[in-house]
Order: structure tokens, then C-alpha cells, then sequence
């Protein structure tokens, strides 16, 4: 059956769950828009509920599973942007602990204690991806790695990583139990550029906030790396800090 | 005389300036909020035409020139950001051009066709800025740095750059004239990662859009490079690939 009304509950429920966080946290689903975000969520396990797709905007054959078609005009209004193909799924959000996660030999996974903005978050998450990073751990609390802006502009690639959201004590507590060697981008006498560090074998990156840096929470846990820089500002977006990082990690490696 | 009202002619002067990019180069005027956004602008020369300053929000001296004191009401109506300090500064945009633009030996600069959003031109500035890029050329005809968004996000950093707006000819023109190695971000068969090319020269590297990469302008026009990626989406956020870029630059240089 067509959903052609905007009172239906399925979608006042979908336009809930893409501009309500705490509603998202609370039902344990989140909502994926656009073709290649979905195929990534379904390659992954992602545990998919339900489809919504649009009447005539979605051109391929259509998905198995739980599937409502919707009018061009009902779909516009839950869109969150316009190119996202005309369907929409709905899956359920995945529960991981950092304490259970089982690093592998030699690799690398960035730490960020916050991160300000979605779009941010998504960019963040694109170059671990790229980079070969293993694990994003974030330990702001309101962190939402489901926001629909992160999942577009992390152009999906978020379903295929190993990210949690964890405490700065567990994060600490984790890196020990795992030997990991850590590094702390802080700026002081003992800092070292992060090339001269060797970044090849088993090693975490800690970033703080992009406007007050690490807290104090993780001065002396690391060794204090910095990206070296040679203009009068010396301040670098977060997400462009990151992605250095992840460059530096690979070109070590390759090297 | 305190300005209170918000039908004031230069409120309104000043509200347009901030919000419409076409007015803004019709004029030949932007505006500046924030204490040191206002203060690289002075420090590297721009023409200050004159400040507005809120009655109370703003702690400093006030500055030499042509000063309008406005109640706060006002200012907050004015400012397109929260935190900006109480004062906003109006300046005459430069004009400058890049066939007049003298590089010095061995500088880089980087080259981008378009950039998508005020936000990611503000980041790309800052790590242009933050790794001795020598200049930033812009080829996108709408492209505006002047937009508050920019400013705000590049943090003031544009003020101390070299900074040009310039066709697609009219670049490799001034490549060619200047005799810079030009390294073209195109993935196939000759292309070499960002890391194995002598980047401590003369050098040119010329990025794409974010979607559609280089447009065919480009092709055969420079030595294919591409920042060397291991994950399942290789693609990188625009302002990140540059970073990485600028970084790499700098690190060559430093070894």
C-alpha cells in the first residue's frame, strides 16, 4: 500500500528518528538514506527493520526485506537531503563495547575526545577508513555516530569500522591491556613531529577538542607528538589534524 | 552617538554586507567580527574603512579609526556569530591578480577547482597557512573568501595569505611563466603517491571537486599524484586531501 499521508505513523516515526537524537538513542534504530550507504550497512550485518522507498525517485529493483513504498511527496518531506535516491532504511543500532574489541597485531586506532560537528565526525570517520585505521574510539558522551549528517558525510563508510564511544578511564584501561604504545598531541618542550614517531607497530593517537585540546586527563599518559607546522596560526580543523595522522600511519607503513 | 536602532542605515548597510556574496563584491567592502580576526586583518595591511562596536560586549581599547558604538540589542542582530568579541571591523577587499604574483624559490602553492562549502575553504586556508603553502588559487568563478563563513573558519588566517581567484588558463599560464613542477591529483596508470614525488622544489599541486575530481582542463598538464589510500571507499574530504598535501610539503622540506 502506498503512504501518501504525512499523519501516517511510520513516517512521522522516520522524520522522528532522523532529527531527534535522544528519540534514536531511546528506540535503537537509526535511519540510512541514499543507495551506497545502505548496500555499505547491509555488506556490514547491519540488522536492517524496514525500507522506505519513494514511488518513482528509486530506480533499481527493490530491496528484500520489510519494504514500504511511500508518494514523491511524502519521501521529499522525510528526506533529510535531496540526492539520497529515494530510499530510506531502517536498521537497528548496533551495541559495541571497546572492552571487547580485539585489536590486531601492529595496527593503529585514533582516539578523539569530542567532536564538534557532524559533518566533522563524518570526515573524521572517511579518513580513518581510508588510512587503514582500525578503530575510532570518541569519549565525548554525546557523541552520535547515527546522526544522519555523519552517516551522509561519512559517505557511509562508518558501517564497515570498528567505532565506539567510551570513557577517557576505559579508553586508558584499554590501551594497557592491549600494549598499546600511546601518543598525545601535546604541545610542550618533550613534544616530537609525528613523523619522527614510529607509528608502524601497535600505536594510539589521543586528539582533544579542537578549541582546548587534550584535557588533563591525558597529560604524562602518552608520548607528546605533534604535527609539525610552519606558519604565525598553528592550529589545524580537527578533521584535517586526524587525516594526517591516518597519512602519516600508511606512509609508514608502505615505506 | 550610540546606534540602538535597528533601521539604521549603516545596520542595514552592514547586515546586507554579511549575508549577500553579490552586494558584498558590488561594494568592495566585507566585514570582519572578532578580536583577532580584525587584528591580523590591521596587522597585514587591509584597508580599514570602519568599526562597529558594541556598547558593552566589548572589553579592549577601542581602535583608532572611524568607531560606531552599538547597543548590544543591535550588535546581536549584527553578528553572525555569538562569540564574536563585540566588534566588527568593515575593510575594502584587495584586488589582486595572479599573473602579478612574484613566488619566491622553491615555494609551493595549491591549486583547487572548486570548493563546495564556506567551511571547507575556511579549513583549507588554515592548513594552507599552517604548512607555508605560498599561495591558494582559487578556480571556481563564485567562489568568495570574503563570505563571514570563511573568515570565521579559516580563523583570520587569510588575511597573512596569498590568496587568488583566477581561470583555469590563466593558472597554467602562470605555472608555465614561473616554471613550477605541476603535480595534477589524477588517479591512473602513471600516477605516483603524494610521498615519492620531490615535493622540496618549485611545486604546484592542482586538486579537483570534492565529486568529480579534475575537470578534463588539467589532464596531461602535470605529473599524476595521489595521497595513497588502504580502505574500501578511498575518497578523502576535500579540505583533508589538501591538508595531507600541505603537510607532506612541509615534512619533505623538514627532512
Amino acid at each position: 500500500m502506498l503512504i501518501e499521508s504525512f499523519q501516517n505513523d511510520k513516517i512521522k516515526y522516520i522524520v522522528r528518528l532522523l532529527s531527534d537524537n535522544r528519540f534514536r538513542k531511546k528506540e535503537g534504530v537509526f535511519a540510512v538514506e541514499g543507495k551506497q550507504e545502505n548496500e555499505r550497512a547491509l555488506k556490514f550485518g547491519f540488522e536492517n527493520k524496514e525500507f522506505y522507498i519513494s514511488e518513482n525517485i528509486f530506480k533499481d529493483s527493490l530491496p528484500t526485506g520489510n519494504v514500504h513504498l511511500v508518494s514523491d511527496k511524502v519521501y521529499d518531506k522525510i528526506a533529510y537531503r535531496g540526492s539520497s535516491e529515494g530510499i530510506i532504511g531502517l536498521y537497528r543500532t548496533p551495541i559495541t563495547e571497546l572492552k571487547n574489541f580485539k585489536p590486531s597485531e601492529n595496527s593503529a586506532i585514533i582516539i578523539v575526545e569530542s567532536v564538534e560537528k557532524p559533518g566533522n565526525l563524518g570526515a573524521i570517520l572517511r579518513s580513518c577508513e581510508a588510512f587503514g585505521i582500525e578503530a575510532l574510539v570518541i569519549t565525548d558522551s554525546k557523541v552520535d555516530f547515527f546522526n544522519p549528517n555523519v552517516i551522509r558525510s561519512s559517505v557511509g563508510c562508518l558501517f564497515g569500522m570498528n567505532i565506539f564511544q567510551s570513557g577517557n578511564e576505559e579508553v586508558a584501561e584499554f590501551l594497557k591491556t592491549n600494549s598499546y604504545k600511546v601518543y598525545t598531541t601535546l604541545m610542550d618542550e618533550s613534544a616530537e613531529a609525528i613523523q619522527s614517531r614510529n607509528l608502524k607497530n601497535k600505536s594510539a593517537v589521543v586528539f582533544g577538542t579542537e578549541h582546548s585540546g587534550l584535557t588533563d586527563f591525558w597529560k604524562g599518559k602518552g608520548l607528546n607528538t605533534i604535527i609539525p607546522m610552519s606558519g604565525s596560526i598553528d592550529s589545524l580543523n580537527l578533521s584535517n589534524a586526524v587525516a594526517i595522522c591516518g597519512y602519516e600511519i600508511l606512509r609508514q607503513k608502505m615505506a
